[in-house]
């Protein structure tokens, strides 16, 4: 049996009795029924994932930045050369990039997985180097990886997974790396929503009218060439997507197989979560939306997976910066009803 | 000299140096520019405050909940027995409030100042017993507060921002309790916003449609009866306001003072924003708004001080717990000024 096939295999939905323990819980603490607003249905699901209530304390944390290259980068896509994708793992792995800041804040470990990048990254630790390919192949001229690619990069994801709870982590972020991966993304977000491409399509890291224009073109004729469908989600995934996803693909359903809520970051994390619930609906129960990123296809995508975003800031940076800032209040909502002391035990009037 | 005259006299605003060199330096950080959102403002602004880019990391956190009750409960604003509010002070001093699970949360201390509770409260360590008197009078019969009564409590909150400074505080939380309060913040935001009564009152901890008009209805009267006018800041405080509220107040400009921001809760806080910018308008620079509070009143004063929250998760709960779960996207802010490295120092291509 594959190891994706193992996985899916061991997913199963939210416990029903944990999140109905968690409901009548919320209503005897000692605060106004309600009145933490989404932090209850947080802590509500949490309990969910985790089988129990109250639900254990969400960590340790981990993120995992997964960094891929983008062969349709030769399409003029993005600003940037391509050549940042391997600088930037190489200042993750330095700490001095805006996730690893956000990890010290948050008091979580960053591990930073190379499963696709084209150029040379520096071996230091922190970095676990699996790289599948240098890169995807141009999606423009015929598919962006070969199924075999794709099943060796979520096996790569699933294997991250396994080895975060393995070591402890209860509570995973994504994070992502890769110049014009926000293109992939649109691509994946538009085949599995079924919105137009234009609809779904953002500014990424920041190109203007013009370049956005073209950006729409050359997902349109991606997603044309290689025939992308919902009904074939890893199809579609190696059409379409990349190395990158299909890593966080792999990620997400071993999180879930393994009862670990998972944080998503942005647009690429909330474009595989759509290819991840293709292949295995349930899954869906173990993520939470972390943050709504500025471009269009993550709320989209949001939507299509009925998450409600945590923190809604006008970021879109990726790395997992996003995911990273929602981790206090995924905690918060655990120690709701962990810690907060009932209308009896703490000898307060309830309401009228 | 007065306390509330010599704090007022010492407040400066943010500097504008120190906000140019944020700027600069967020444009050099290897991120595309922008591409934090608010966070970026958000850091500018802190290094404004402190007087320096970068600025400090905001830690250690305080978070001051100021308690007192409400004459006016007497009307039947609020459907949860006055002695909710000295059970409560009872709940924050033994650990079991939303307030101490989210002050744990985010490594802060939580001081409890009772600046008016009717009842008894528990001696025990973490209490500040600094009451002017056991409730305010019924608004809607005279003044809620003698001028006397409200000098006092501001000094009070004057005094417990100092006390939190000189100890090493380098962020300070806004938090309350007090049945009844939302009458008198609706009434304070009516009178300093210039909106509606009904505009600006929301159900507080869970009231009907009916009580709601009364409550509308209560406040109408109080402003009328009271003569509140933003013209004469302090009168309209001792009109139509609270003990803790005056506390806030206090709290909000010696802060200013300092050089040392505040996080804003929610309603009740916002409400005391509103006369302590009125009596300093400058103090606002040095107040970060925590979260989007349910009550319309509190986005309504937002909109006045021109703040925009930094949470949005349908809460209602006061206590300080919206602000307490701003504390680490303002840390995050300070983290990317202070930790990110820049494309030079990196070796990071920045954009074609």
């Amino acid at each position: 049996m594959s190891m994706l096939t193992e996985t899916v295999a061991a997913i199963t939905p939210a416990s029903i009795e944990a999140m109905a323990a968690a409901e009548e819980r919320q209503s005897m603490l000692t605060k106004p029924r309600g009145s933490l607003g989404a932090l209850e249905d947080l802590g509500t699901r949490l309990c969910g994932m985790y089988g129990e209530c109250p639900p254990p304390l969400p960590a340790p944390v981990t993120i995992a930045v997964f960094a891929g290259d983008h062969g349709v980068h030769a399409q003029g896509v993005s600003p940037w050369p391509q050549e940042v994708t391997a600088q930037m793992v190489g200042n993750f792995l330095a700490g001095g990039a805006v996730i690893n800041a956000f990890g010290r804040q948050i008091g979580a470990e960053v591990v930073v997985i190379d499963v696709g990048v084209a150029g040379a990254v520096p071996q230091a630790p922190g970095l676990q180097a699996r790289k599948i390919a240098a890169g995807t192949a141009d999606m423009t001229q015929g598919p962006a990886m070969t199924a075999a690619q794709v099943q060796a990069a979520i096996d790569v994801g699933i294997e991250v997974a396994r080895d975060c709870v393995a070591q402890g982590s209860r509570l995973l972020v994504t994070g992502d790396m890769g110049i014009a991966n926000t293109t992939a993304s649109a691509a994946l977000i538009s085949v599995f929503t079924g919105l137009d491409v234009a609809e779904v399509t953002g500014r990424g890291t920041g190109i203007d009218n013009l370049m956005l224009e073209h950006k729409v073109s050359v997902i349109e004729t991606a997603i044309r060439i290689n025939k992308a469908s919902p009904q074939d989600p890893r199809a579609a995934l190696a059409g379409v997507g990349g190395l990158e996803h299909a890593g966080v693909v792999g990620y997400l359903l071993a999180a879930a197989a393994l009862r670990t809520p998972v944080i998503l970051d942005g647009v690429i994390a909330c474009s595989a979560a759509l290819v991840a619930r293709a292949i295995a609906p349930c899954a869906a129960d173990y993520w939470v939306a972390g943050h709504r990123s500025v471009e269009p296809g993550a709320s989209a995508a949001l939507t299509h997976l009925g998450l409600v975003p945590l923190v809604d800031l006008e970021m879109r940076l990726g790395e997992g910066s996003g995911a990273a800032l929602a981790v206090p209040l995924v905690q918060a909502s655990a120690r709701i009803l962990r810690e907060v002391a009932t209308f009896d035990s703490a000898g307060v009037s309830n309401k009228e």
